[in-house]
C-alpha cells in the first residue's frame, strides 16, 4: 500500500476529489476495523481504479453520524491511471451515501490536510420543542428550549479570535487546542430551523459540537454571557453534557490557497511541518 | 375495532390529524399484514391513547417510498378519550420517520377524504446527469437527460382541466379515471433541483409519476407536443417505462372547505357519496 507523503512519490500524480456524504450510517470518516466509514470506501473504490491499494489524506477527519458537502482529500496513484470518466467510474463503485463531486488532478504543491487555510462547518438545530419534519431529521439536532437568535449571536462573537479551547474540546493527550475561530453565526431560516455558520482555520476534536453547546446555554437562558468569558479563560474541559449530538453538523467547504499561493505555501510550513513531524 | 363511517358514531368524536413522513423505510401508507405502513403504526398508537382498536381514513393513500409533509386523516375515538398533549404524546410512541404535525377535534362534518378539494404534491427531479447530493437522495428522483424547464411547463399546461387519465394512471378494474388537473408548474431552485408543484381534485393510483413521466419525454426532447396531445386522447394505458420512482413524489398539502363550507359540503356530496357506495 502507497503510504501517504508531504509530495508524490516518483512515478505517482496527485488527484484532488471533494466529496459529500450522509453520515447517519458510517462510523465516521477514519478507517476502523470491522467497522463502515467513508475513508474505507473511497479508498476501495480508487484502489480499484488506481490497480494498486492507495491511501487518502483528508481536510478534515469527521466523527461518526457528522456529514460532508465539501470534504476534500487527496490521493497520488500511479502516472498511468486512467483518470477519464474518473467521477462517473467512482460514483459508480461508490453507494449512494457517498458521492465524490469533483476529481482532478491536483495543483502543484497540493496537500488535502496541510494546505487548508480554514475549515467551514454548518449546524442545524430546531429548537423550542417544534415538531421535526421526518426528512429533516437526519442532519437536524432537536433541542427542546427556545433559543434566542440575538443571544446566539452575541455569545458566537465572543469567542471570535485565537483562544485554547481546551475547555470546549474533547481532550486528546498530546495535541495543541490553541485555534482562531474566524466565524460564528447564527439565522433562523423561513422554515424556523437554526443555522450556524462556524469557520477556523482549523478544530479540535469535537470542538463544533461544543462551541453550539455552549451559546446554546446562553441563548436559551441557562447561563450567562459572563459564564462564556469564563469558561474561555477555563484550562480545563468541562462537562460532557453541553455537546450537541454529531448528527447536527455538516463540513460544508475547506479553503486553500490559489495555485501561487500553494507552491509559497508549501515552501515555508510544509516544509516546516515536516521537519516537526520528523 | 371501530370502523369508519361518514359521521362519528354516538359517544365518538372525530379528530383531524396532519401527518408527515419520510416514506423510505415503509411499504407506503396503507396496512398490509406483515408490513411495516405508516397506517399500521398511526392506528397503533392512536389505540393506545383511545384504549380501543380505532381505524383511520386518510386524505390519500400514497405507495411504498412516497413521502408526505401534509397528509390529513381522521379518527372518531371515545368522548372520554383524553386529548390533552395528545400531539407530544403520539410522537413519543411514533418512530422518528413519521410525525404528527397537529392534531385536534374536527370540525362538523369534516371527512379527511370525502371532504377534500383539492390534494397537493411536489416532484424533485436532478437532472442532466448531475451527482446527486446524499442528503437529498431520499426524496429526489435522478435524471441523465437535461430536461428544459420552458419545455416542462408547457407540456405540463397541456394536460390541465377534466380529462379521462386512463393513458397516464395505473389500471384498476372498475375505478374512474376521470380527474380534474387544477395545476401542473415547475421550477428549478438555487441548488439546481427541478420542483413541480401538482394540483388535482383527486389523483389516481400512480397519476402524478405518469405525469411527470409524460412531460420529461416532451422535456428532454425525445417526443413531441403532438405526442403528448394524442397520448392524453388515448383510452388505454401507456408503456410502464414512463413512470418516475415514487421517491421524488411527496404529498404537501390537502385543501378542504371552511367550517360553513364543511357542512354544506356533507349536506349535498357526502350523503350522495353515501348513497352510491350503498
Amino acid at each position: 500500500m502507497t503510504k501517504p507523503t508531504l509530495f508524490p512519490e516518483s512515478g505517482f500524480r496527485r488527484l484532488r476529489a471533494d466529496i459529500s456524504y450522509d453520515g447517519t450510517n458510517f462510523f465516521g470518516w477514519a478507517v476502523q476495523p470491522d467497522r463502515r466509514t467513508i475513508q474505507f470506501l473511497i479508498e476501495e473504490a480508487l484502489s480499484k481504479i488506481a490497480r494498486i491499494e492507495v491511501e487518502t489524506v483528508v481536510a478534515g477527519r469527521t466523527d461518526a453520524g457528522v456529514h460532508a458537502t465539501g470534504q476534500v482529500i487527496h490521493v497520488d496513484v500511479p502516472q498511468d491511471t486512467e483518470i477519464d470518466n474518473l467521477l462517473y467510474k467512482l460514483n459508480r463503485i461508490l453507494d449512494q451515501d457517498v458521492r465524490i463531486t469533483a476529481i482532478a488532478e491536483a495543483p502543484e504543491a497540493f496537500h488535502a490536510r496541510f494546505s487548508a487555510l480554514r475549515r467551514h462547518y454548518e449546524y442545524r438545530i430546531l429548537d423550542d420543542n417544534q415538531v421535526m419534519p421526518p426528512l429533516a431529521r437526519l442532519n437536524t439536532a432537536a433541542w427542546y428550549r427556545k433559543l434566542d437568535l440575538d443571544l446566539l449571536n452575541h455569545a458566537g462573537s465572543l469567542l471570535l479570535g485565537t483562544h485554547d479551547f481546551v475547555a470546549l474540546s474533547k481532550y486528546r493527550e498530546g495535541a495543541t487546542t490553541v485555534r482562531t475561530l474566524e466565524k460564528f453565526e447564527w439565522y433562523r431560516d423561513e422554515a424556523g430551523f437554526l443555522i450556524a455558520r462556524v469557520a477556523a482555520n482549523a478544530f479540535c476534536y469535537s470542538m463544533v459540537r461544543n462551541l453550539v453547546g455552549a451559546v446554546s446555554c446562553v441563548a436559551e437562558g441557562s447561563q450567562s454571557l459572563e459564564w462564556l468569558s469564563a469558561l474561555l479563560e477555563n484550562k480545563e474541559r468541562v462537562s460532557d453534557s453541553m455537546v450537541y449530538p454529531a448528527h447536527g453538523l455538516t463540513l460544508v467547504q475547506v479553503d486553500y490557497p490559489d495555485a501561487a499561493g500553494l507552491v509559497e505555501f508549501a515552501k515555508n510550513s510544509l516544509a516546516r511541518r515536516e521537519e516537526e513531524s520528523n
